[in-house]
């Protein structure tokens, strides 16, 4: 069926004019065209979870090398290869498929999961409307909309008070935040504007902006700037020190304690240590609401003690963990992030937005200031064009979808999925403490756990062993067989899982391959996580035991 | 109106609980709620030109003033404060008409138009599907079909043969060019892997992107890296260069010859200067390919010509202009873009989808290797993850759009609405040459122009004067009444034209204020814009002429 996706001739009767512009400009083919049209959108709007139902996972038959090989034409064809209506069939009936169903409760594996079906409806909507928020000319309410969004969301994180916020809320001159395209961007955009900051214009000097960075080391007499972040750091760090100059190398990765936090120890020893040397400058410690990996969050309070003492821009990212704050039960696991000089947060994680919205939140209104660029045509001095200050230029008003979805949702709504996460992850750690088979390696915080295939008695051999070759030979041995694991029950497509490499605490020198589980999906039960982990069993026992 | 949707209160009777949670997961609260989104959904995929039909420009009776004082709540509800239908509702209702208006043919001021009805359906099509295209995991066949697209869309600019595409379209290690956010982020791109290419690792030195740019110039014994561009040059350039430490003031402006493109003469002139100090590094040359604010294009064959003798990175920022390909009567217009190491492209621009997608095509399928990032996570070495060469880290799947628009459009339809755009721009030309109030101050070579009021009297004055400050003081209050004949036309809602500040050719230290079209929407007849002129006309002759 999906060679019939490339190898289709192209119709005659289907001719680009000036009739078929003004159609597909304006409405349907024809009223057949708009029969589909609406057949199918009705589903897509309103049946999201039923759409994929029969599928899970990257699992259906085709293997990617299959799927590859339907893909390699890379001629545009002259006329119109298909109506309108005939590629929206070819979409539900052939693409769909071959899509994966992270909507389905048994994705855990990664970040991305079902949404709720009406960021669909708001996400046509922006689409529809077409605003661009570079500027107000061409978006208007939706500049004041993203305005006060980006206040409700500050408030949430930084709790100021209402002077605070009435001052600011709508002031063209300063800016509580920026909307981005994700948490990657986010982060540049916060050391983009630490750096900016730490190497401000002064006498004889304008600013690293615009001399670029070498300049600037020779005016403030330094070599080099590291950043200081726990090895659970996110790569988008090392990304953005990379972009901006400062060196990927120059992200400083310091150990974990126990609980898979920042050792803070170890921080405040490398913080002595740079500064001992007066060519070179900490510029930023980033501290972690929500590890990819693990789902654990910082010391924020301890970090920011520490920032404040050293005077170092200290960076959350909490592109994870941020939306812990809509709950009462659960927002003191983030206690210190009000006193970060910057934030990052995503809507496409547990905000629940689709693809793509980051946003990244400043403690000072004028922070930004440091990353501000004009035009002639746009962003023009002194107006509210959102542009001004902002690492894109052109972009959508997801802003509208947030802010609707608050209104739906009530900071109650939000609660009850994060509460849900992190009561379901603590109940099926409990589960995998429970089996014999499994070893749990990372005790959820928020509702991110990893665990590994680990029978009690090889657990036992493990920690009984002092002989370091002995533990690395198990321990390589358990790698395989879980990464084996992971791929044979992805492939098999009742359900997914993730897999990472971490290294403990107690063990810093190894690689331990782990199972990974997100738990964001409030359809996921425990019952749901006790089928994956039965399948996990049947799996190692019936292939993969006897690689032990 | 406005005011009821801030201060309506919350209504009791809307908690959040489960119950309410289930349901905006999956589907309408009630089948009154379902009724209402049909309601509004039809009408928002089907009707998008009369859905605002109403409103032009940024318009309606309310200030930015008033409109920014109802929305200044920062405090998110902690029960839901309105149902989906409510809201839905609220956007239609209250929100829209206070959006602007880009989809009308009026609306020729910037370079955001009407989109064909089906762009939002595929937008909607991808928002239901979320898939994260950063990694195989979270979004399998759309991979495929991304690298497809961006195939087919490589083959339109560079053209090579055959193998060369049997090799790559789907090679897991090669990568023809990378979806981003805009353009913006794909000049971005473009010049950090120029820079990482030009400070590659050697001995001893590991390459800018570990070691830093400070560390970079010491190894390669330089201390200054410049990009050149016209004077047309956008301004993301500017901040490309402050992002990636080069320094925005490192963005040489050229002089512009009298067609607005960049001067060979002054190009070739500051090469040679530049390299004769051997401390500094030519980077990068940017050829534009339909300039921001005249749409012209430069001497692209000339430009990598230059760029082949001297070795230095050609990249042509053909965001705007790049669609011109599509047409078999103007693509020479582009010549030589096949030469490029790098070229930026918009899909959001003239391949008319919606915001935010921009795209960045590379000549060399091994260059983004020089800025690869890996973890273990997500983008593990060897995949075929698309997150491991780009800047962004998740993102959606905008690559299906663009795939199934060529598909519905043919390159013939693309090559309509280029060939009316720059047809109707040269009619419009004509008509403003014909009167006798209009100056027309660049010729548009695509579709783009700009004039300004400046009435014949006037024009050959400024043509006879000697006197410098003569002619700067008729030139400042033609400034103002084209500033005032902007913001009154905007205000008054029929139209909207924009403006912008030239420097010409002629007396390049002259600031012109001048009007700019931007003729995309091929509902933009030749009648309407005659309407826009005498529109013009009469305001000025009412309301500005006395300022002479």
């Amino acid at each position: 069926m999906l060679n019939t996706i490339t190898t289709r001739p192209t119709r005659p009767e289907l001719v680009a004019d000036w009739e078929h512009l003004f159609k597909v400009f304006i409405r349907p083919e024809d009223d057949d065209c708009k029969a589909v049209l609406i057949k199918y959108m009705e589903r897509i709007l309103f049946g999201l979870h039923d759409f994929q139902k029969t599928y899970v996972g990257i699992t259906e038959a085709k293997s990617l090398k299959d799927l590859s090989e339907a893909f390699i034409n890379t001629i545009i064809s002259e006329n119109p290869e298909k109506k309108l209506a005939d590629v929206i069939t070819c979409l539900i009936k052939e693409i769909a498929p071959h899509a994966v169903n992270v909507a389905s409760p048994y994705f855990v594996g990664h970040m991305t999961s079902a949404i709720p079906f009406f960021m669909v409806h708001l996400k046509t909507i922006v689409a529809a409307l077409n605003q661009n928020v570079v500027k107000l000319e061409t978006s208007k309410v939706l500049s004041v909309i993203e305005k006060q969004v980006i206040a409700k969301i500050h408030r949430l994180i930084y709790n100021k008070d209402q002077k605070f916020y009435d001052e600011n809320v709508q002031n063209a001159d300063t800016t509580l935040g920026t909307f981005v395209e994700g948490g990657t961007t986010a982060n540049l955009t916060a050391l983009w504007v630490a750096r900016n900051k730490r190497f401000a214009p002064k006498n004889g000097f304008s600013g690293i902006e615009a001399e670029g960075l070498a300049a600037a080391y020779k005016a403030y007499g330094i070599d080099r700037c590291v950043v200081l972040v726990s090895r659970l750091g996110h790569y988008s760090l090392r990304k953005s020190a990379g972009v901006l100059g400062i060196g990927n190398r120059n992200v400083i990765p310091i150990e974990l304690d126990e609980r898979n936090k920042v050792d803070l120890g170890g921080l405040k020893k490398a913080i002595n240590e740079f500064k001992s040397d007066s060519r070179t400058c900490v510029l930023a410690v980033v501290g972690i609401a929500g590890a990819t990996e693990t789902g654990t969050v910082d010391p924020l309070e301890d970090l920011a003690d520490i920032c404040r003492e050293h005077k170092i821009h200290f960076h959350v990212d909490a592109a994870w963990g941020g939306p812990t704050l809509f709950s009462q039960q659960y927002k003191h696991l983030l206690k210190g992030i009000d006193r970060a000089d910057s934030v990052t947060i995503d809507g496409h994680k547990q905000f629940y937005m689709p693809m793509s919205c980051g946003m990244l939140y400043l403690s000072d209104p004028a922070s930004m200031d440091a990353i501000a660029y004009y035009a002639n045509y746009v962003n023009r001095m002194g107006s509210v064009d959102l542009g001004i200050k902002t690492l894109a230029g052109s972009r959508e008003a997801n802003s509208l979808i947030l802010d609707c979805a608050l209104k739906i949702m009530g900071k109650k709504g939000y609660s009850l999925l994060i509460n849900h996460g992190i009561e379901t992850a603590a109940a099926f750690a409990d589960e995998i403490r429970k089996r014999d088979t499994f070893e749990l390696v990372s005790v959820p915080e928020l509702n991110i756990l990893t665990y590994r295939i680990c029978p009690a008695d090889i657990r036992e051999k493990l920690a009984a062993s002092t002989n370091e070759n002995d533990r690395r030979r198990i321990n390589e041995t358990l790698n395989n067989i879980n990464r084996d694991l992971q791929r044979i029950q992805r492939e098999a497509g009742n359900s997914f899982v993730s897999r990472t490499t971490l290294r403990l605490c107690r063990h810093p020198e190894e690689d331990i391959v782990v199972l990974r589980c997100v738990i964001m999906n409030p359809m996921t039960t425990l019952d749901i996580l006790r089928e994956i982990l039965d399948e996990q069993e049947t799996i190692f026992k019936s292939r993969l035991a006897d690689m032990l």
